[in-house]
């Protein structure tokens, strides 16, 4: 067992919560269930060897497992999953997230999703890894109910998706949210949380703008993409 | 100089940009600021040289500083701050936080509430510090344009504002944000990231729910907290 790094097949699940959605989810991509030996053996605990008992999962206690992959972290179960491909929806709207550096932020940004009702997100690398174990956990398991696709460049994307309408969320854009009317398919896409989108998103589709004071520079891109979802999502 | 404690006096603002914020927003409460001897010599910094000087700042460059308060981050200049009461608006809408744990979320709700338009926040402990440096950090510096204050129960604060109409956030709401109609002046309040807010606060008020899947228990706290900041603001 060793630390995780972004090119490893497998990653993890990591707590009690986040393990319970991959085994509702994704449990053919599990391969072993880590319980750590202070476990609480609550009905929470009970309920799990239970799922993994009938999926045939092995159920491992082993404390080192935790001082590699969770040293800090006040967490007793791991769930170590086999990365998967998943295909983007045609038809369904698109999240498009261009170069996120935070696990953190994309991680929020997928909880958002499944609680808004988007299924689909696309990701432009640089950009945090989707299935590391911090984003799967700042996704609240999240990540394993969503289809998740990195795209090489945003002409990968429109390349594979030509039809779509684009709306590049940038500060510089000429319309308020509340301006736009969004077509179907159409997909939202939002820029890296320092630089935000260059100039050139602003030609592939009409951009938008969340109004804000200027007291601030930006949102927060979970809360600029959860404030987008919210309001494309009514009118959808 | 020690590692940042609640009951300090004083607390630090980490980084280029969140200083700014506090020489912008608090002068007055300024101590010392501390440069890094690795930092880069860049218009910033001048910049930064020039507003300290005119209003006589101290500034220490000294690398020890930043192993105490700093010890992973990409973190050159730190600003050493007093701590200020602040008194909340009457009139304006406030946003209630009761018991939030993380200094990431009450940074990031800071944030959001500079970016839309609200200046009073109202905390109940036990509560993230907000002024802790984590969540100074998270807020961008927004923390240091708003009115904060901590109540020490849901009493303390409507004995304090008596007239104001209460908007708590529940996922038990019988009405969704949509249909609720909020009137002035008015509190939006948000519970714990874990827990929510405990069924009494529906009786304070009209309790509001922003609609969302089953597919995810809740949203994120500072999530909720933006999609209630953007509908509310929007009909203010």
């Amino acid at each position: 067992m060793k630390r995780y790094k972004r090119d490893n097949e497998y990653s993890y699940a990591l707590g009690m919560t986040v393990c319970f959605e991959l085994l509702a989810r994704r449990r053919e991509r599990v391969r072993t269930v880590y319980v750590h030996p202070n476990i609480n053996e609550s009905e929470s605990y009970f309920k799990l060897l239970n799922l993994c008992g009938s999926a045939k999962i092995d159920v491992v206690k082993d404390g080192k497992v935790f001082n590699i992959l969770s040293p800090k972290e006040n967490c007793f179960v791991i769930g170590e999953f086999e990365k998967y491909p998943s295909e983007l929806s045609p038809d369904a709207p698109h999240i498009l997230l261009v170069s996120p550096s935070g696990c953190g932020n994309v991680g929020t940004v997928m909880r958002t999703m499944l609680g808004l009702g988007f299924k689909d997100l696309a990701l432009i690398p640089p950009c945090a890894d989707p299935f590391s174990p911090e984003t799967v956990r700042a996704s609240m398991g999240a990540a394993f109910a969503l289809n998740i696709a990195e795209f090489s460049s945003i002409d990968e994307y429109t390349d594979r998706f030509p039809d779509r309408f684009l709306y590049p969320f940038m500060l510089t854009a000429s319309k308020s949210i509340e301006e736009v009317e969004f077509k179907k398919p159409c997909t939202l896409i939002f820029g890296n949380e320092a630089h935000g989108l260059n100039e050139s998103f602003a030609e592939l589709g009409q951009s938008v703008i969340i109004p804000c004071t200027r007291d601030v520079d930006s949102l927060n891109l979970s809360v600029a993409a959860a404030i987008a979802m919210y309001e494309v999502g009514k009118r959808l």
